[in-house]
């Protein structure tokens, strides 16, 4: 069979579903629902031949005549011809993305790296003191490091030779995490410096964030994104750990697509610096606790059901060969801390990166994505909670929703009391979907401009016929099919705009409940910082406005990018961070908004434009009032 | 080619020596000299076809007509049949000799294993009490350990279901070197019980040998013993390092040699006693420092060349998969840490075996191979040497000499003032040569009876015509041809007597050194314990005749067998124990007789039947006086 328009020729494989054919050959195609026929998002077009399918509903043709399948459900015939449409086909992340920049660095943490090349001289034996070699290079490195090191075998092989070719002068490589050290390598000092390279890693749901650094310099020599293989198996962190359960080998499917997916990442950065992948020796991985169990290949199970328990939150450094990542097989990775089933190892990340522990101002620092991940505190204390806020940032649960990639519809203007729509969309391509920045400057311009009430929901007698009657009610048009990149009009349905309230609800909600527990108001928040890559084009005013941000004055907010992948370099760079990452990991109070009696009742609240506290938003107040 | 009486065919491969063949195919050929030509031992008898050979009179023919050939120094042209004479082969190790029987067991080390089973019981976790799974199992572990436990990434992989099959019961696999624990490996209470096995080893430089122990229950399997497959590249300690240093991959070579051998002895003890060898998850190996590097991989060539300097004495300890071994690949091998180049973690081993640190009285252990190996001490105070006595007790160096196997003269008494011998052979087989036990008997013998005067020179007027003329001076005749196993008179030589006495009086020396060293005379050792295969068949009598031991009373000396293995079993059995290794090893005083002003005039005193100084041997004196 055949898929346009990437015109990929696979050659169908007995049983296998057109999803799978597709992945194997490297296409990657949105899903949402881990393959079970019900997101429909993996629709493609038939456009030669035949398919089988013992679903019902899975083929169907639309009022212009186009034959439909769903891939998941589907076996292709041979000679079959496919086009998956733009809003099927995951784009590229585009450099740069998601990605940590030198520019947005806040904190340089003191250079004491995880991995170090020290460079030594040794006494020379005699009769007198004819100590074995490696006690006579444990003694002067134990001076230095304050702990006696160990040596790998490989090392200790080298030793004898290494210290004889010139004058019992060497350079080590020494990985040197916490309260201990141990040697991995060996070599005579006159011959050419290996350079002491690590990979900081972020491991996200949805996007994969490597960084390499120099650990003999301190520099960052590039970073790269790419997003997570694991998406074409299952979209959201749930349907990946059902993936993982109900799948066979599921497990090992994710891991391997994961290692796959950073493989790539350290071969691109590896081809750009002229960095063989086998030079990286050392490895510092960030990512929620699901993305790193599913990296670890540790079952995931019992991670979405009750009482919500993790394998692990402090995982043990292991091989890379042991996970078959692409680094040295010798190479240890770590990875850093998480505090709970929700909330994760890049949110503690994001503690370190932003300094946000060692402060004595209070800082409440959001990532926002399926989970609104959010920790508030500072040098006293700090504590954090996860609210599920649905997938309505990602583009997911809204129908013309889409990621932040080209195409995506990331500013909205409502004019003329809602008779004009002007719409903006990355890479200046035309529209294909909307994404989450968009969906939050729809709403709020939508409720600026009087297109909906406090309520969210439209007001029926809109004037000027951009509100039209879809199937399942009234819908708002932002994009004619005449002038977009898919072929029907983009919409925003009620129901669309329930779930965006919802999620923004949730999020909100989280931030009072942190507040509620701590005993503060909004006004104590010092800074409010806004990580990961929904921040970038997010409209600070719009946010405020539809009540997803606490009204504070604007200059108390930062977008601090992937603090995720920073965090992972700072542990990276100063083995004190990475010590802080297990020190804030335990002191970090979690609270699990199951549990409390105010979250509920602080949601409920949370679901008007922007709250049913007006007092809560003064400057909203000010403008709609 | 073929080689008789094993019958074993062999295609010629072009280039190979004859030595090199027959060791591919499995024959294990004896000599001394690493393949250089000089010691002349592996000569093998050409009964068909022909040789080619660059060296000068590496073939020859003696006066019976019979052609002879150094292996190690010629080609078989195809067709050529080689008869391996019975003095050239290597016999097999026979059951239990030089290996651990409980019988001749000391001390019995409180039971608190290197490795263990636990069965845990865990709370249920809840809403209230939702710590992760890990931290569920440290928190256990640690109030029973006093040490926070790591575990391995593949039992965090296995942790959560195990956990959730039994009811948070189940059973961890433990490694707990001093100071630390690691989980290896989890599984339900409610199955079937794994059992933690541990392999002993003695690497000895002739024989090694492996007991194969029940970590659950504390009892020995069973134990077997080899010949260290490196004797058929180099005899003794210094030709293997050379052969490390001069062979293209000889230290490669070297290191597989030793862990097939161990690998042989695995199965040999699995097939005893119904284990896979994957069943093993721990080992402990003592042997002396060169043994140790050869094991480990680690270039030996300093501990030859002054400074004398080993790559290490205190060995990391390595995975099994490192090594080669056929146990399980991520079992962890603890080495017993050495004192100096010359003396090794063997010794260390006795010193835990026998318990001497720990008691009050003084103790001398003394174990004689090549090297006269021996510390004194008490729970005070430790002090060590090894003085070069050559392998004159292993039967090298002497013309008619042999190592302890079938066939091997043991005993023999000198009659009627030297005219007539009997002499007693190992396994009651026509005598092939004599072994250490038997040269000390043979010198005592005619000592006592006047063939040789106080300096150890033949009595040129021996009557009875037992005194033979030689090549090379005078031989004194043992056993004559018409009754024995290689069909020529096995005689004593002048040159071998004094080579025998040079090897007594450089032990000897070493002893006195120690007693010089510490302010102690001889009658100050309270115990004199005998290590080692050599040991077994000692005429105790005869060794104090000649003064290769002090003149105690007897009931102080004691055999103790294979101190080595004992003491790494008894690391395996006791963690503790293993500590103390390193604790011993650490407070162990070397003595280099080298370095000391004492050693040469205490060795040249040493070169009289039994001393210059007779009353240091009051015993011998009443009888000889």
């Amino acid at each position: 069979m055949k898929f346009l328009p990437a015109g990929v020729e696979v050659s169908a494989q007995s049983g296998r579903t057109l999803l799978r054919s597709a992945r194997e050959a490297g296409i990657r195609v949105r899903q949402t629902c881990g393959g079970q026929g019900t997101c429909n998002k993996c629709a493609m077009i038939l456009r030669e031949g035949t398919v089988d399918s013992a679903q019902e509903g899975a083929v169907w043709t639309d009022e212009g005549g186009t034959t439909w399948v769903l891939s998941c459900q589907v076996v292709a015939n041979p000679g079959a011809v496919l086009e998956i449409p733009a809003a099927a086909a995951l784009a590229a992340v585009t450099g740069g993305q998601g990605v940590l920049t030198e520019a947005d660095e806040e904190e340089t943490p003191e250079f004491d790296p995880l991995l170090a090349i020290r460079s030594l001289e040794l006494p020379l034996p005699d009769l007198q003191d004819n100590g074995d070699d490696l006690i006579r290079l444990q003694t002067v490195l134990t001076r230095e490091e304050g702990t006696v090191p160990g040596i790998s075998l490989s090392a200790l092989r080298k030793l004898p030779l290494a210290l004889r070719e010139d004058g019992f002068r060497v350079n080590v490589l020494l990985s040197r995490p916490p309260g201990s050290s141990l040697v991995g390598d060996v070599w005579p000092r006159a011959e050419a410096s290996t350079t002491a390279l690590g990979l900081a890693v972020d491991v996200g749901t949805t996007t994969v964030a490597a960084a390499l650094v120099d650990l003999e310099q301190g520099y960052t020599l590039g970073a790269e994104g790419e997003y997570n293989a694991q998406v074409t198996m299952a979209e959201d962190v749930i349907s990946r750990i059902i993936y993982a359960e109900e799948h066979p080998d599921g497990l090992a499917e994710l891991q391997r697509a994961v290692v796959d997916t950073i493989g790539g990442l350290v071969r691109r950065l590896g081809r750009k610096h002229g960095v063989a992948p086998a030079e990286i020796k050392v490895g510092v991985v960030a990512g929620n606790t699901t993305m790193l169990h599913l990296l670890l290949g540790i079952p995931p199970a019992y991670l979405r059901r009750e009482p919500y328990v993790p394998a692990a939150s402090r995982f043990p450094a292991v091989r890379a060969g042991e996970l078959g990542l692409n680094i040295d097989p010798e190479a240890l990775v770590y990875s850093l801390p998480a505090v709970a089933s929700y909330l994760g190892g890049d949110l503690v990340a994001g503690v370190l990166a932003t300094g946000m522990g060692r402060r004595e101002e209070t800082t409440l620092l959001i990532d926002i994505g399926t989970n609104g991940e959010m920790i508030l505190g500072n040098s006293d204390w700090l504590i954090g909670c996860a609210c599920s806020a649905g997938p309505a940032f990602e583009g997911s649960g809204i129908r013309h929703g889409t990621r932040a990639v080209p195409g995506a519809i990331d500013g909205v203007r409502v004019l003329d009391g809602g008779r004009e729509v002007e719409v903006a969309a990355l890479g200046a391509r035309p529209p294909i979907g909307i994404c989450g920045s968009g969906l939050i400057d729809a709403l709020g311009s939508m409720a600026e401009a009087g297109v909906v009430d406090r309520a969210g929901k439209f007001r029926t007698d809109l004037p000027g016929g951009r509100l039209l009657r879809g199937e399942n009610g009234p819908e708002f048009l932002l994009s004619r099919k005449e002038g977009n990149g898919i072929g029907e009009d983009i919409t925003l349905a009620q129901s669309d705009l329930d779930n965006l309230i919802r999620a923004k609800g949730a999020i909100f909600a989280g931030m009072r409940s942190l507040l509620v527990a701590t005993d503060m108001g909004v006004h104590d928040i010092d800074r409010v910082l806004i990580a990961g890559g929904f921040g970038r084009h997010l409209s600070l005013d719009k946010a405020i406005r539809i009540g997803l941000l606490p009204d504070l004055p604007r200059e108390r907010f930062r977008y601090v990018g992937n603090t995720s992948l920073k965090g992972a370099r700072h542990c990276l760079l100063s083995r004190r961070v990475y010590a802080e990452a297990l020190a804030v990991a335990d002191r970090l109070t979690y609270l699990d908004l199951s549990l409390g009696p105010n979250y509920m009742d602080e949601f409920v609240s949370s679901l008007f434009l922007p709250h049913t506290d007006l007092s809560l938003f003064p400057s909203v107040g000010r403008v709609a009032g």
